[in-house]
């Protein structure tokens, strides 16, 4: 748990750039002393802002480059334009094995696609997903696709299942996490072609590093049903945006009524205590990172505003998963995965022949 | 605002049939008096359930039947087993004109295909949907598809948006609804194929009787950012059900930190006032009632769970849209859209025909 690890940051991304990014691995650095870092992009302004933070200063080394992706650039652009940028630089230490996981807070779109054309996808996953770390009543989940892709084949949804397993198994460390597909009710003849297909194909193979829960529906996410939501990334995207929504529009709600009346505002200071509870409970920066999966390579994705406090935890959940050895995990067990599904009666429930046997500990 | 309108009503629909479908009609009646009811079930049961509500009874009529579709009956089996029971027979009574619009607390999936099959859908309408009313910071607004069908043309959306803004219309009091179409993004690249074709073509119509808005992101529903949100049933339904789910979630947290310490506890009591007022604001059974529309008939499903409170919030949802001349304004509508996407030219934005100026009115 405390081996030491380098993280590449994209000093540059985000709304604030090194102003948030390194007081946030400041913050990451005392919760994991183990960690160090590689700061890409504007030498002086990220100097200045280590000048206020030794501890970290002598575990960083500063890259200077200009350039940088704009928040609004389209991928396509990014891609063109962005080799040697402060988004672009940490991708390829990742790559090149200088460091052990990439964290940007830079645009998305342009994120993932330098990722995947730097890291590449891991042999046999055709579309890398967006995970997302799902608050609920019990503790997390993780949910993806929070939308890298739109729509997902069969194939493709069983891919985010190990995945996403994968993950969990990373942060949460459970070792055979459970995993359900999002649909719109839990009977079997429920939903589109592609998640009854999924459906019927996780059910079918024996031996899988995930146990697989069957349909979840939109209410059962937050209450903590499963550890890994699987979905494409169009509803994905949508729940957990009105997910967000739904936080924001109660707690105007609450305030709203703590305000109604004199009473109502007394009761509420003296109660003070417990709305700070309530208030760490619900902050988003607790769970901020969207980690792209199915990379040879670890990269968090901080969201764009999220201030030293939210980086941190984008820090923190880079160094959980490189920690872990993500990676070399989600690697081999995509491959037993997509080997059972090549093999002819290989581990599925069906009667096994000799090479599924032989095959039951890929 | 006050014409004389008859509800009919499946009285054993629903958890618990006569005993929370009487009461709730009776909460309705007191506030729309103009209402008169027929019920359809077991007799006895529903006379004395009406026994305790004489202002009721007064302006009911029972039509007795053994007959009921069970809550887990698939839509197949209703269709074939359903005629004659107290699903049925209110849709039947809808379509004779006997009464303006039907209510049942039963299986959504046998109401919906009976529907379909005795009211038959608007002429031009290939797919019709559920819409539900979501509550937001502003009050509330319309989200279909909420599951009806699994995906959507481009030309069913551009459907949905109508048949949204026609209800809006109805239950809200606005001429020109505001309508958006919810999509993982609100660049114009964004989204699937179908979704940015509903886009170019309801931006292309002219004098549509809405006030298209372009794409809506899951957060900017609670927001109130919009009137009508459209959007295919999978990703609706999931949208909706995550919404309840995350409200749900949040009433724990809350909960829970106001019972986490002395303090707070007396805070909570002290603020009791302002809870009510959260309570009601988030309280389910105020928004109770899909609606499914693009039928030649009004028919509103209400929550099989619902109390009495809730089943009244159906009665009036049904009443309103009634007293407003829904299905005629509807089928206008519907008949004047396809009317100018079938005639080149017509209504577009492009340089219009005289064709197109002397459709500007239909």
């Amino acid at each position: 748990m405390a081996s030491p690890k380098t993280i590449a940051l994209d000093a540059m991304g985000g709304d604030h750039g090194p102003e948030v990014v390194v007081p946030g691995a400041a913050m990451s650095l005392e919760r994991q002393p183990a960690l160090s870092f590689i700061l890409f992009g504007n030498q002086s302004r990220i100097e200045a802002a280590l000048g206020r933070h030794p501890a970290l200063a002598a575990k960083s080394r500063v890259v200077h480059t200009d350039l940088i992706v704009a928040m609004d650039e389209k991928p396509s652009q990014a891609l063109r334009r962005g080799k040697g940028s402060s988004m672009w630089l940490p991708l390829e230490a990742v790559k090149s094995g200088e460091a052990d996981a990439a964290v940007s807070a830079g645009n998305t779109g342009a994120l993932m696609a330098i990722a995947k054309l730097v890291l590449r996808p891991i042999t046999g996953i055709e579309r890398p997903a967006i995970a997302a770390l799902w608050p609920t009543i019990r503790s997390e989940c993780i949910m993806l696709d929070a939308g890298a892709n739109i729509g997902a084949t069969a194939g493709q949804l069983a891919d985010y299942a190990l995945m996403g397993a994968a993950m969990a198994r990373a942060i949460f460390h459970v070792e055979r996490p459970s995993v359900g597909l999002l649909n719109v009710g839990t009977e079997e003849m429920k939903g589109n072609e592609d998640v009854k297909a999924a459906h019927a194909l996780l059910k079918s193979i024996d031996a899988l590093p995930l146990e697989y829960k069957g349909f979840v529906e939109g209410d059962q996410i937050g209450q903590g049903a499963v550890d890994v939501v699987v979905v494409e990334g169009f509803a994905g995207n949508i729940a957990l945006k009105t997910a967000e929504g739904t936080a924001r529009q109660i707690g105007a709600y609450l305030k709203a009524a703590m305000t109604s009346s004199l009473a109502s505002k007394i009761g509420a200071l003296v109660a003070r205590g417990g709305f700070r509870v309530l208030k760490e409970k619900m902050d988003p920066r607790r769970v901020n990172g969207g980690t792209f999966l199915g990379l040879n390579g670890i990269a968090v994705k901080s969201h764009g505003s999220a201030d030293a406090f939210g980086f941190a935890s984008a820090v923190d959940l880079a160094y959980e998963m490189a920690d872990s050895g993500l990676i070399a995990r989600l690697t081999a067990d995509i491959d037993g995965f997509h080997h059972r599904l090549s093999t002819p009666g290989a581990g599925s429930s069906a009667p096994q022949s000799s090479a599924g046997s032989a095959l039951g500990k890929v």
